[in-house]
């Protein structure tokens, strides 16, 4: 078995680390495991047996691997982590989408997926350039959500409007122009896409122009909310009314 | 002038780190602004200038301090700083309250100030023990939104129950009795409280009979959401009932 680096982008692997996600991943995606990592120090509790049983029925092997462990996750203490390989998912076409335009922080992102996942908006669409899915610290965000979720990327928006230009789109925008409230009543039995911009510069201007635009008021003593609160409030509007139609 | 220390938790001042966050301090409370810390590596943008210029407005002291800067502001490039006057809030007892409970985390905390001003929840309350609200970090997530805001510490629960036992209060659980779209039609013209317990331990299980308790409905493929996403979401949804009364 070849050794174990520190992630970087390209690797075809990436780590699960925390007990949490890492047994989200061998639960979601046994096939996807390649190795559960622990350190010497762990515990053994309850949802430890419950990991390792997990992996030994699906022949997932299972080494001790402190200095991997220390190596992989910086400062952070981490003693179980999961070593899984990277896919690109596929959309379930029935269910409504999230696209993240140009996402810039791992913080964001893994807290969004594990949102969209509690809400059962399971297609992700990531419009590249964008912060890496696949990033640990992305992974770990997500409670390993991510794992539940189909994730795919894409090159640029067009690529993705090759595929999906009959979805009806809502972009949330701070010159969006419909409130909020107003927007989920237009939503009916078909799916449809969330589409959230950038940490700092939001969606392009001419977002606002495609499908329906939507805005969160808010009042003008803040410049804008946090993307992973915008994404959350829109998701669970759009879930709650999505859900009343079914 | 005394020497400027490192931030910790007992320092009478803190540090409004970051061109927005100083900005909105100087604006919101000059009074409690004691000196502006600029690096000599700052450009002159117009925000820059316009930073300045309210400083001199105030009275307030600008002088470059490469120094102290990286000191306070750790690993992070950091080219401005208002040095603040730390101050216990008053509350306005004609708008509603937020109840941080045994908050733990700098970042979920100032974000969650910052969607609670934008959504003219200006009364927070924090009930101890809890992370510092005025540590540097909560005070960038929040953007600076906490110098338009009402803070208040309270030692206990029973302590913050002392003074506002006839507040309705709606505390935000996993098992709330109510879903949260049938928790906002209980809403009147009076001001109530939204509480919000530990990242990782949620409110102590007789909150579920203070009040009404409310569960923001998602599936079981998640744990919880994440602190601020579920304050964002209740805060959001609380805000639109209470405007359609007013």
């Amino acid at each position: 078995m070849p050794k174990l680096e520190p992630y970087y982008r390209d690797l075809p692997y990436s780590y699960a680390t925390g007990l949490f996600p890492a047994t989200a991943c061998i639960k979601a995606c046994p096939e996807r495991c390649q190795r559960l990592l622990l350190s010497s120090k762990l515990r053994m509790t309850e949802d430890v047996r419950t990991l390792i049983g997990a992996c030994e029925a699906a022949g997932v092997r299972t080494e001790q691997a402190d200095h991997v462990l220390e190596r992989i996750s910086r400062k952070e203490n981490c003693f179980a982590a999961m070593v899984y390989e990277k896919a690109e998912g596929v959309f379930d076409d029935r269910l409504p989408q999230i696209i993240l335009y140009n996402p810039s922080d791992t913080g964001n992102m893994g807290t969004i997926l594990r949102t969209a996942l509690g809400m059962d908006f399971r297609n992700i669409a990531i419009i590249r350039p964008a912060v890496d899915s696949d990033d640990p610290r992305t992974v770990r965000a997500s409670m390993g959500a991510m794992f539940s979720l189909n994730v795919r990327h894409f090159d640029t928006f067009s690529r993705y409007l090759d595929e999906y230009d009959q979805v009806p789109m809502y972009p949330f925008m701070l010159d969006g122009s419909v409130p909020l409230a107003e927007a989920c009543r237009t939503v009916g039995k078909e799916p449809f896409a969330l589409v959230f911009g950038n940490e700092a510069t939001g969606l392009p201007a001419n977002f606002v122009h495609m499908g329906t635009s939507v805005r969160i008021p808010h009042n003008d003593e803040i410049d804008s909310l946090n993307l992973a609160v915008a994404a959350g409030i829109g998701i669970y509007a759009f879930a709650q009314a999505f859900k009343a139609e079914h």
